[in-house]
Formats: structure tokens, C-alpha cells, sequence
């Protein structure tokens, strides 16, 4: 089990992601191993400076870093000694089995596609991202790699989301919803339509359309859509619960008795608080290459980095990407 | 000011309708008008039960209802005589200034279309939604009427929610932005790309792209998108809002102290309630059709028709539909 970390990536690089990995580190097996690419004395200090030193963290010197602003294309085209670029490379060389960064999205994905490289008969990899439910959660995709889409794509991101919550979550056979405008089946733009159609006769348990207030609704274990859409639903969700946690925290400043009341309650604020907060669940896998793939939040702390390392050893262990390998193939040979 | 009711239309038609007709009245003008359209003799034994008698209610007997599973097109051919075709055609035929309807909301859109007509210029009516912000309050457009739509249609949204916020809410020069997957000029899919392009040199003030988080985030008084994601964000915004709802209940109720805090902050919880409630922001402003129509939400209570007719009153009253064709035929005559 070994995972490769961009570890310049993301706004609090490389401090987060080295205290990150000083978290997880008790949970780790005694075979895993941490690689760490990027600048090899900040990352050595940095280690040291939280007292880490363990065998089962291994360093790689890089001389370049992957900026959010910087054309995606041509920055992994043209940085090949960037930190973020190495770890893709350990990925398809053989060297570790996942790669986890917190950098560009654009980049990773751009990076992964090219460098690692595509499933056999996959069309678009997708970002999957996992949402809290009332009871469980759902696994939200494509969350941004094709901002448009063909109909075609949203089957096979149903087939892969499928193979994911089964193997990493062990839903034996997740229930798959299309966002939509409507729960009727005539409802729809020109996509959803058409991939309500092709989705009624795909090898995955398509139970219908899913508005996008029943994502968080606990009837569906996978919902799909295009990247488009999957960002409004993923940034809507942040948006209302930080509105909503701004207006309670206002209310609760009412009077006194109200304030009161709010010390009283504040385990129950912070348990609500725990369980909207997306530190708690890791990063979005990037399904559909050759690979694992964990793309972090972009302000990723310590405990985000945390869970998305210990996601990439769920991801490593279930050994999803072969089981969606498989059914993706299976689909393009039935065809 | 004369306002003419589909009392027919709702889940809880004509019940609710007559309760919020009761609700406000005492709010309304001597000289306005409530005529309700629907069973006469349902609507006079509702009336008496409700002990309402007021000469600003005019009855005006329907023999059918058109049902929420209805193909709206054929619906509003077929069904001449329904309350919601009869009170569509009094604004038609100027015996209202407003028509108001819980019903179905394909039926509503096709009717007052085909009926009232589109405003001169105007390429597609938009239904647009009040949304709460911190401090204020943000129009969404459009919200379900256009599931596909073109990038000219969302420069004319953009007109129709500018005149509509300064005239009904008195917002000198509205923010505009483009619902988008980011916040950069670049990002978008196809459709956002050439809307984005199209509103730097439309006649409003254009700020730039608005992500999913920043809807309701105050920095915006319009934002426009297609009615698929326009459906997205509203029904995000409700799923993620009842989602917290339940886990704050759930989490209140862990132990003695915090039952005993939730006693304490019942009236912040209320106050919270109240600001996203449905219900206090009254119905959706069909714009871009020659006269006033509204949409209230299907399962409306006496309260929620009580806000829906008094913005049928402010929406009459701050000659909004006047204001937004004016500024329509005027982009016409430059084109």
C-alpha cells in the first residue's frame, strides 16, 4: 500500500499535508508507505519540526510547483519535475498506487488523464465526491472533470459510481439516480433525456430521476450528472449550510436567554458541524484511470488531509479500480 | 388593483386559497379586487365557514380544474372553462391587472403565454424566485420555465430581473451574475461561456459569474441561469436546508442539557425558521409576459397565499411588467 503526496499542493502546503500525515500515521499498516514529493529540505524541516520520523515516510526532491492559476495542459506538459506531476508519474510507473493532491484540479485531472491514462473503454473519467446523508451518503459525480457532457458519459459514470460504493462502502447494490428537474420520467433538458433512456436498460440499479433536493435525501446511493451540475449541487449545499449556520449563530444572539440556551447546546452545534464538515470526508476520487486518484480541497488542513489519505488506502484496499475496470470493459464488449 | 385567483389550484385548493384570501384582506386597498375563479358553490360554502363577507370578492363560476399530471399544452386548449384558463384570460382581456395560481406550473407558463402573450421583444417569459440572503434578498431566473435555453435568452433574464428588483424591491442598479461552475471568466460550458461574453456589453450591471455558494451570499440581487439549473439551485438550496434542519433536531435531542438548551433557543430556532421559510416570500413572477402572473408553490397554505397576493399587489403596484418591456423593446430596437 503505498501513497504518492503532492506535497506542495493546496493553499496550506506543505505544512498541512505534513501534519496530515503525522495524524494518520497510528493508523497506518506497518507496510504502508507515504511518499512525499516536493522540496526536500522545507518538507525535511517540516518533519522535523512536528517530530515525525518514521520509515514508512519516504521523500523525492522536486524543483517545481504547479500554481491554481496556471493553464493545465501546458503546466503538466511543461513542469516535469513539479511536485504534482512526479506523483502522478509514481502512479503509472508502478511506484505507488494512489496519488493524492490538494493543487489544481485542472492539472490533476489533465495530469491523470494523460500521464496515468484512461480505463480501458472509459470515454470521461469523473470526480466523485461523497456527501453526507441523514443515515449514510451518497456519492455525487461527475463533480467537475467534463463541464459538459454526453449522455452516453452519465452510464458509464453510473457503472463506476456503482463499482465505488460497493467496493470502498460495501453497498451491495447501490440504487443510481440522474439529476434532474423533476422526478417524472419525461422530465429533462436534451441530456438528462436521453440518458434517462440509455440508463433504463444500463447494467446499474437506475431507480429514476433525482431532484436535487433528494441528493441529500438518503434514497440514493449514487446520483449522476454533468460536471456543470455537479458543481452547482456540491457549491449550492456549501453555500445554504454556511447561510444557514450564519442566520442560527444571528438568532442564537437574540437575548439572553438564547445565549444561554446556545451554551447549552453547543455539543449538539458541534456534532451537526462534524458531520457537514468535509474534512471529515476526504477527497474526491478521480474514477476511470488506470489508477487511484484523490483530489483534496484546495484548502485542505491537516484533518482534510487526514481522511483523504485514508480514503486513498479504502480506494487501495477495495481495489475499486479493478472491479470498474472490469464492468466498464464488460460494458464496451457487450456494444 | 384588481387580482384574479385560480381557486382551484394547489394541493389544498380551494381551502387554502380562501384562508389566505381571509389573511389578507385586511392589508389590501378599499377599491382592490379579489375575483376567484372556481366552483361557486364550494367557494360561497368556504367563504361562510371561513365567516368571510367582503365586497372586494367577486366570484366567478368554473366547471373544470386542470390537474397537476395534465400535458399543459393540451391541458389549456381542451379545458376552456377551468379556473386557471378563465382567471389567465381576465388578465388577457384586462378585467384583472394580476393572475395568481398554486396549480400546475407547465399549464400556468403555456397559458399565460398563449393567452396573455409574451411582452413585445421578449424571446422567452422567465419564472423567477426571491431568495433569502443574509441581509437581504436575491432573484433567481430563470427558475422552470426554459429547461434549455440559449445565452441571448439569459441576457434578456438579466434585463427583466434588473427592472424587476428595482421596481418591486428598489434596488437602484442590481448586480448581475452568471450562475457558473467558477468564478474565473473562462470557466463555464458552452452555454455560460457565450452568456458571459453577451453580458459584459448588455445594458445591466453585469459583475461577472456567480458560483452555486455565492447565490446566497448577498454579493448578487440577480443571477440568472437556465431554468435546469435554475431548478438545481432551488431545490438544492430546500433539500440541504431540511438536511440540517433534521440534524440539528436530531443532534438536540442527544442529551439533558442540550433538550434543556433547545427549550432555551426555541426563539432563534423560530426566528431561523421564519427567514427560510417558503411561505413568508410569497410566489414566483412569471416575467416577460404583457401583465402580472404569479406561481405559487403547489403545496401553498393560507400564509404562503397571503405573501403571494400581496407581491401580486407590489408587483401591480411598482408597474414592474411596464418598466422590464420598455427596457426590452429599447435592447430590440438597438439589435
Amino acid at each position: 500500500m503505498r501513497i504518492a503526496i503532492d506535497a506542495m499542493g493546496g493553499d496550506f502546503a506543505p505544512q498541512a499535508v505534513l501534519e496530515g500525515v503525522k495524524l494518520v500515521l497510528p493508523e497506518l499498516t506497518k507496510d504502508a508507505e507515504i511518499i512525499l514529493y516536493g522540496d526536500e529540505a522545507a518538507l525535511q524541516k517540516g518533519l522535523a519540526g512536528l517530530g515525525v520520523s518514521d520509515a514508512r515516510i519516504r521523500l523525492v526532491a522536486t524543483t517545481e510547483v504547479i500554481g491554481f492559476d496556471e493553464q493545465p495542459t501546458l503546466a503538466i506538459r511543461k513542469k516535469k519535475d513539479s511536485s504534482m506531476v512526479r506523483a502522478i508519474e509514481s502512479v503509472a510507473n508502478g511506484e505507488a498506487d494512489c496519488v493524492l493532491s490538494a493543487g489544481s484540479t485542472g492539472a490533476l485531472l489533465t495530469g491523470a488523464t494523460l500521464i496515468i491514462k484512461r480505463l480501458k473503454g472509459v470515454k470521461r473519467p469523473a470526480l466523485a465526491t461523497v456527501l453526507p446523508t441523514l443515515d449514510s451518503c451518497a456519492l455525487l459525480l461527475d463533480c467537475g472533470a467534463n463541464t459538459d457532457c454526453k449522455s452516453d458519459y452519465l452510464v458509464q459514470f453510473a457503472i463506476m459510481g456503482s463499482a465505488y460504493m460497493k467496493s470502498v462502502f460495501g453497498v451491495e447494490h447501490p440504487r443510481v439516480g440522474l439529476l434532474n428537474n423533476g422526478t417524472e420520467e419525461e422530465k429533462g433538458n436534451e441530456l438528462t433525456k436521453e440518458a434517462h433512456a440509455l440508463l433504463k436498460t444500463a447494467p446499474v440499479r437506475f431507480t429514476g430521476n433525482c431532484e436535487a433536493r433528494d441528493v441529500l435525501g438518503g434514497e440514493f446511493d449514487v446520483v449522476v450528472c454533468d460536471g456543470f451540475d455537479g458543481n452547482i449541487v456540491l457549491k449550492g449545499t456549501e453555500g445554504t449550510a454556511s447561510l444557514m449556520m450564519n442566520l442560527l449563530k444571528r438568532s442564537l444572539m437574540m437575548n439572553f436567554r438564547t445565549k444561554m440556551g446556545a451554551l447549552l447546546c453547543k455539543p449538539a452545534f458541534k456534532q451537526l458541524k462534524k458531520k457537514l464538515d468535509y474534512t471529515e470526508y476526504g477527497g474526491a476520487p478521480l474514477l476511470g484511470v488506470n489508477g487511484g486518484v484523490i483530489k483534496a480541497h484546495g484548502s485542505s488542513n491537516a484533518k482534510a488531509f487526514r481522511s483523504a489519505i485514508l480514503q486513498g488506502v479504502k480506494l487501495i484496499s477495495s481495489n475499486a479500480t479493478a472491479l470498474l475496470g472490469e464492468q466498464i470493459a464488460q460494458l464496451v464488449t457487450e456494444e
